[in-house]
């Protein structure tokens, strides 16, 4: 636990990185799920900082694809996709302050077998979609469901299992006036689908509402880099998180903390702008806390820079730039 | 009148086309501008199909910039930016129909010198911007103010006066759940920037949730293609439009229908996806009303297919693609 | 006549636009086409500045086509693909220089049907291709050939006719030291299509390399914006130009000029990146030649530039930015 | 050497991954560089499959920058940069087949500080550049030395020493017909950037002309990905490389092989292009060489798939997709 004690969450955090009340917040507790990311909804659960709250989450379909005979264009309705729990009120949160949230655990939740990818037509990183739009036909829609343990792996089949590296696909706050997709990634965070958002790292989110407004869902047992067909692979799980809120840091786009490293999260398209945005929140990050002339930090960043593939799902695509913290000592 | 009366809004309309009761909505009705467009508002204005409404607009900046000496950083509250008039409910209108607004007119309002554009700090087509992010310094801002008026056109300086040729920056209905900055086009319409959205066009818009939710604004003394530098010459407007509503036509994306062409209009980054679904919903369009085999039509797009290019500054580029009626006999 | 004696060309050419003398280049003068424009190849004729040659050049499939039942795949041999005459060495061309080529005329050539379309397996700009790589089904191949005649038109079918607008899809210089696709445009010029590169109109290229290495091919009987399926109406013709050079006017793009406009032109990936090239480029001819201040050329194209879009199917994709003499006076 | 010899070039090449003659390509035996990838130049050396050949090679700066005071604007000379060694003929290659280059090491050459970085006006991921034209203006030139060591590492400053971790920024083979700037990267080859391209690992190159024409040059100290302002820590070097021949395998694009991945890597803009180049081409291989069923690949990508950015500054950028091979068995 040494370095969460040392932690921006913990230097700068209201609660000083320290654990507080414990909330549960159960399928029926959530009630409705919730497909956008917005300031209309009531909140389902209002904590202080430090506030650890362990969340069921549902998997991507809302648990509508049970076998592997399930036709996703049949028991899917679009936009009621990827649903998401919250939103969940931080009290003293206001415009302009960031939460801090450290991902403790993701457990699988539910009747093996848990997980499910899919390939479902006009979606996915190598096919015509409604956006790159084409007159190809679609690809034929599949369906694959596997066991999905922390233990035991993601056992594809009977030759290969995945090791089990749960991350949130989907997490962040409000906008401040917009209602968006929970399909979508933005500078609010959303649908990054970005495998660092794991268990032992912290998140920090963008306030622009009163409470912050915290949503999350989308649990993946494991996905590889840009989650090329669009669907990795799904669970519904019990996410344990430690809510903290930093008064007055102000940032424009999420960013990340591990043992390690620090990153910040773009969303965009093309994807060139995804990698310009979460470069440059990088470069004015080591600027503006760790001393860095801008120019320095640049040319620094292209030595050691490191840039991890999210998603090139999505209606934006997002990346994670990072740099080591030795370096930035 | 004579096309009018064999327009698809004519024909397939609940109205017939024809005018029905006029509505007058000025600036003290509208009370409250919005700044998203989505199903959280409450209609200011209930209609019939046939409505023909006068609308008081705001300027894009909601009237701020009054003198070349504003700053537009120093005047402008993002994201309360692009005020739109609505929304307009229209009775009847359920997910799945389509909307027919015909563009009657559009004065300008207030006093001279009306028209307004801007260079604004990381703002434009050929500069840094918040999702192209770049290192390079900002340009410097600068605001512009010109007389703007039906007979004696844009009168830029005193050697140059543009034609006066007006249109509709920002117009669509309610997404389904979404909110969407009224600075974004999508496909429910918003801030496409299209010049051809203009009197005499008539603007067919996806029905997304009862009652359709119309909104406008952002109305436009004359634009370039593509508003390079961001901000057209910007102008508030009394803009009066007749509503008809066609039940079961359901579309994709904004359709628009002027004397001699059918357009459609797509909005996406990269530029080429915008073309690309301008194009294919053109391609479908011929397929479904008009008789064409798909590769016909795809080959005679190729051939007399004709595209303009809406915007290139917003976060989303809207292009439209077009045919002329006569090839589709 | 009046425009062109007042036109770029006539003003600094060296022949001062006047016509010099005549040269006929036939296919069999021609020997071997080329399929890149580059330094390597040995000129197939030399002229001095004002010389006027008659080109005939062979259509985009050099000919192999010659039945609705030729398939494209098998027969074409990629790369040897969109067939240029020249390279025709222009007598005092130096680096730093522009060749002026005022295109008179573009006549079809050769047995009816002349004028072809194709519908070819992963190319255009609806479709996955060898970039936009995707994993969907290729499209069915599909040949069209037709009747192109300048009195009669193009003769797309018993119900439908297109206007005769040829243009020249593919011309530019060499570049310096690259041998470049004459598949693909770049800023040497190349396969543009651009439909404004028309009879009456003067293509300004920049001068790479000594004799600046004139090469064109690739002659549509018309086309609509984009290239859609990615083959417009292919002829073999016999195409006009008047060639001029001018000393120490340096250009990093293509331009073009007609009677009431000048254009930019600009070829990139993604298509906004083409539109960014073509506009900064005339912004700073604007400047450079006009008398402009940058922010006033950058704030006049917002409201009165135009954009075409040439193609969205090559490897790179073209657009050209114009704008109104007029404004310019 | 154990899994070397389980290599696809130990399998498969002519020289069963055995190594064979022992050649030296000194500066003096190498004379003038090149900057284009084509079949245009001479050979400077001809070997036979198995042959182990020690390069030396230049910076890409060629050497002009030796202090911290020299401008790059004033030492280089577009378009004569990114020196290249070779052509190396390889006996046997025949369009079709594939080159199998094993790196064995790279060291340093010359006096220190040999390691070179810049910031190089329009030029990099963060600024605007002759492609993404912008208006604003360009950063300050940089440029910063240093000592760099295979057993010191890249001695950023007296802070921050970044490890040794050397490869080749730029190698393939010539196009058929084509010469492209040693600037670009693409299908065969050339600048990619991609740092996997290292010492113990095996670069497979498509054969496009007799002899396969082997380039290469460009190398790296050490690089983060994408190569942010556009220049990595460049140095002068003696390369040690093995080439085989591999007869009939014809692939597409470059492949890697490492100790325990299979990596293909794309070039390509927009960004998303290249990703989908890399990851169609993994599939493809999965399929053609592993016995997967496309769609299975395809899912399995999406979990377990791993995407490196080589570059995202050059006029195309390289990704690299990956899978480990132990999937595959």
């Amino acid at each position: 636990m040494s370095w969460l004690e040392n932690s921006i969450m913990a230097r700068r955090g209201v609660a000083g990185g320290r654990a507080g009340a414990e909330h549960y917040l159960s399928i029926a507790d959530q009630g409705a799920f919730h497909y956008v990311y917005g300031p209309y909804a009531s909140p389902v659960l209002s904590v202080k900082p430090g506030a650890v709250i362990s969340v069921e989450t549902q998997d991507a379909f809302e648990g509508a694809i049970t076998s592997e005979q399930d036709m996703p264009s049949e028991k899917l309705n679009f936009p009621f996709l990827n649903p998401q729990n919250g939103p969940i009120f931080v009290e003293g949160a206001e415009k302009g302050d960031c939460l801090a949230v450290y991902i403790k655990s993701i457990v699988p939740r539910g009747p093996q077998p848990v997980g499910t990818t899919a390939v479902i037509p006009e979606f996915g990183g190598l096919v015509g979609t409604g956006t790159t739009a084409m007159l190809n036909k679609p690809l034929p829609e599949r369906v694959k469901k596997m066991v999905v343990t922390p233990e035991g792996g993601v056992v594809w089949n009977d030759k290969i299992t995945l090791p089990y590296e749960p991350f949130i696909g989907t997490i962040g706050t409000s906008p401040q006036i917009e209602a968006i997709s929970s399909l979508q990634p933005d500078s609010h965070g959303g649908n990054m689908d970005v495998p660092d958002v794991a268990p032992g790292a912290i998140v920090y989110l963008p306030v622009n509402t009163t409470g912050g407004y915290l949503y999350l869902g989308d649990c993946h047992g494991t996905q590889g880099d840009g989650e090329l067909c669009g669907v990795a692979i799904e669970i519904p799980s019990v996410t344990t998180i430690q809510v903290d809120l930093i008064k007055g840091m102000t940032i424009a786009w999420p960013r990340l903390e591990t043992e390690d490293k620090l990153f910040t999260i773009g969303s965009a398209r093309p994807m060139e702008d995804a990698a310009r945005i979460a470069y440059r929140e990088l470069t004015r990050w080591m600027v503006a806390d760790y001393g860095f002339e801008e120019m320095d930090a640049y040319m620094l960043l292209t030595q050691a820079g490191r840039m991890r593939l999210g998603n090139m799902v999505d209606p934006k695509y997002s990346l994670a730039a990072s740099i080591l913290k030795k370096y930035l000592a």
